[in-house]
């Protein structure tokens, strides 16, 4: 790590500084200067952290080289880890990017779930999603049917071979959730949620995380990080939309960019939800494409078959009809690029 | 709630519209126009949400008119709400302002901690804060001595007459939390954590609510109704800084105008946290003046008897004579305004 | 525009409001009910603005229904604005997107210009980018070399057929820039320079206008507005990527998802800047293509023949043989899509 | 400054960073690591900008030391600036905080202006603002009454004593306003409008320079610099509120640590302004107070006599008996504090 002194820092507080990171082990290089004082240290962050350092008297800012994260990171594993499943989808590397479609929240007809899922079969996806613990921000929305939407899930997936997705909001779900899905989901809101992180990275299941809405990209991999330093390697991360000061007319704003910076800097896939990202049918097929054509490995869309009846999320959800037309217009793109 | 339509929708839109939320019991006022289409709407919110309409074909974007929490709400309860405490000691309304002080982590030597205890008390504390279970960015970094620091808190608490605050991270520690706890804290990065609000709801115990790091006010205020609608009316707000563009000089950016805005909007009382808000111990007490100035009802600052040995946030926290310096003047200004 | 009371407001208070607008010639609709008042007006907005009625006792919020920009909506010009050049070159439509590249700056060397103006010719490039007048966050940095940069530009374009494109920063230069550029360019930093936008709404030039660092989708069609407003329609759009709170990885956050919202409200060309927008090399391909893949009109990428020694910008402009490699591959995704 | 290479940098790429640096007179060290590498070079960054050496390949972050701003340093002058003027007033350091107070625009109605200008005095005011030019979002709004709105403002500065501030909005209006006006404004939309920066700075007139919508703290300290480097070092920050992600209460998020932290690294005065940093009137006083209690210089507060016809911004102006209200509670808060 780099520690920068304040520029009237005195010449002692540098010297105990060294000192301190000298009889911890360091490496330590510094020129105390009469304008700036820099100290370089080399040695292991994990028993003398930034943090320690920081509090000295006298230190304006410690700077961390390397990046935080080490099992997530592509310096540790260069190439591309691949999710595969049973049924032989692969969701990572040169594959095909997979289609995850389905409804925000499972609702209590079993038919309708039915008739998505053959939708999204029929369009070439291989997963469908369907919520069944709804994180809400209000407490008087609709909040899943729970074991019973998981149920109507595996029985479509049974029906359609198409492999299942939920998310899943408390450790203490995990035991139930296993049996029925195929992938577990953890949602923007619990992205920093560590406990969670913790129990899902003791499960052997691979987990869709999906970026928190201030979460920088930096954040996003350390919650990776969190759930393979508990022993789970299968992590797919998701792009969903960041915060910004503008909602006038989508929800989130889609950090695009962030796709082929995190293949740069971690080998995990990484795939893009632009129903949540935007908020808004007519963008999702353009914000689709975009998506694909930097590199995501999958995207991710909300469809419904009667939108308007939704018990959530009927506004970003694709009718079925606009679903299979945006599917064709996708596939079709990906054949091209 | 106002459904305003797209400009380029057509009339049968808008009447598909009008004629669902008839159907649905609301009176519905509205005034089908050459350039705009304007709809308004009264009734039952829980059943007909406005995502459900926001889902019809033409609608731009509907408006709700009332505040949506309903509990945390100044208009269902005018007067301030004030918790109590065994000991006699009030939050909120017009009682003295509460200090809640101690180390970001509780550590693994009780002579520290009683040491920084005593300071607390001496200058004029009520509160003694401290981390058992850490949230951590980094699963590298130090995550807290769970139970062993809680029941260090508690003598603590018992040897000085102070109350004690500490972090719950996830549901399963609240039946052992509380015996050990006066208060329960829930962090920035679990405001959305639903299921811990909704236990956190079934307790009977105060809880101190940390606004998100992009938590909106009314995001906040929501995540309070979810402990309210659980059962639990103690929740204590704490303004604790937003994430900005701008992170060169403090962590986050102090939204002191939040706790007038909230006062005027909710019963609730709210607190200040200078420590996390800015991470710069320089910046402790003028962001304390700051919210006492504006009705804050308590401040909570981390102090520590050695930062630079601190486990966590030893940068933000006061050592024991500067905390000294810093109160002497807090209480001094509390005296005055 | 609908006017929303704070629920403690009072019924003389809102009567006031209509008695207001009425007196003002304003179509009143309106029920004050016992928990929320609504207030619709249809009227002049010209003549009493949103604020003043914002500033009535007991006004919680006013709601404007229709877009606030005219000219440059989609609802008053449903068909594309394209702009023409006197050498056949078109931006807008279902015109291919163009190239428009160059150095950042133009620098104190006419053969290197000469350089980069014929590998972006070469590359397919209708038009020729390059400072003059350069807006600098220090002082301390390069400011440009002023109208000998843009007689080296205009000689460029002699000699290689290609269109140019320079950033103009005061309405003072305008009359001489003029005589040497093709298109104007209005900075990030100036697009609520409304002396400059006027200044600009008065020439006969077509304009490129960069989105603000903080500048909603609203507030940018607004400034393009402020260019109509004065008499010239030739306005293109230049998403160039928005402030967010990381900033670790890129320079800023490419708001991919703006370009189909702004062609969905408004008829004009919109095109990306993936070099400012990242501030990456290595990210210019990918964002180009997004850019791309969801509607824009072309794309402006900084070129350099030495990027290490660029005066400014170096770390995101291309060096010529990247440069080449990334057009082959652009103009063959432009090919397929 | 400091050079990060990318962990996947070669030791070439390194050694040409260094070379390069040493060619150019800098002081090198440096440590070609097998994990990170990490060149500490100390030298003329106005030379050798780190912009140049981020355009190296390999080249992973450049980090400045130096604050780079200098004439506004601490560093370079302890002392704190004060302001002086012909009345003897006196803006910074221990002098007690100014007021300035008035209309957001002046109206064409000198009686109006007049009464405001002896309210302002009578609470003690020593600033009378109100704007003559006015950058406006839309082009449909009210933009001020130019060179007649700056004569009113003379003769009711003549006739209270009141000094006279308003916004700059072009460096060709300067002539003309130098003598009507006693401090120019620059406002937040033209911070980083350089060209104007710099006229500015050439005039022998204090300037009270708001902070930009998303100027971080160093930009803004950069955008007195160049004021400064340009000649007039009378320089007056303003701290008026930031955008967030939440504005559904207030117009901006006011930063008031920004503050003190302004004070610690800068000599020059700083005052707020509550009626933008939170566009609502009943947050002017407890803002204004939170202001000083951190250490502003001065108080900047919109007033009008009749806020509901006011021409621009009603809805955060005070009507003038709130604004004794006002001043009388602030005052006597100056008292105490």
């Amino acid at each position: 790590m780099i520690i920068i002194m304040e520029t009237n820092s005195t010449r002692e507080q540098s010297q105990r500084v060294i000192d301190f990171l000298e009889k911890n082990g360091f490496q330590v290089r510094y020129n105390i200067g009469e304008v700036h004082t820099v100290i370089d240290a080399l040695g292991d962050k994990t028993t003398i952290t930034p943090g320690r350092i920081a509090a000295f008297d006298g230190v304006k800012e410690v700077k961390v080289i390397r990046e935080p994260y080490r099992l997530a990171s592509r310096d540790r594993k260069s190439e591309d880890t691949i999710i595969e499943f049973k049924n032989g989808v692969k969701i990572g590397g040169t594959n095909r990017p997979v289609i995850i479609a389905g409804p925000c929240s499972v609702e209590d007809d079993y038919n309708s779930l039915k008739e998505i899922a053959q939708a999204v079969k029929e369009c070439g996806g291989q997963f469908l999603r369907g919520g069944a613990f709804k994180p809400r921000t209000s407490p008087y929305d609709f909040q899943g049917y729970g074991e019973k939407a998981l149920k109507y899930l595996k029985q479509a997936s049974e029906e359609t071979g198409l492999l299942t997705v939920s998310e899943v909001m408390d450790a203490s779900d995990l035991d139930m959730m296993i049996d029925y899905v195929d992938v577990l989901q953890i949602g923007a809101r619990n992205v920093q949620n560590f406990r969670l992180l913790k129990a899902v990275g003791k499960c052997n299941k691979p987990v869709i995380l999906k970026r928190g809405l201030s979460s920088t990209i930096r954040e996003f991999l350390l919650a990776a990080e969190h759930i393979m330093y508990n022993g789970n390697n299968q992590v797919i991360l998701c792009e969903r939309g960041i915060r910004s000061f503008d909602s006038d007319f989508t929800r989130n704003v889609m950090d695009i960019a962030s796709i082929p910076v995190i293949k740069k800097y971690s080998h995990l896939p990484i795939i893009v939800d632009p129903s949540h990202g935007t908020g808004q049918r007519y963008l999702i097929e353009p914000l689709s494409k975009a998506g694909l054509v930097v590199g995501a490995s999958g995207i991710m869309i909300e469809v419904h078959n009667d939108p308007e009846n939704a018990l959530s999320d009927g506004k970003q959800s694709l009718p079925i009809p606009m679903f299979k037309d945006v599917m064709k217009n996708i596939n079709s793109f990906m054949d091209k690029i």
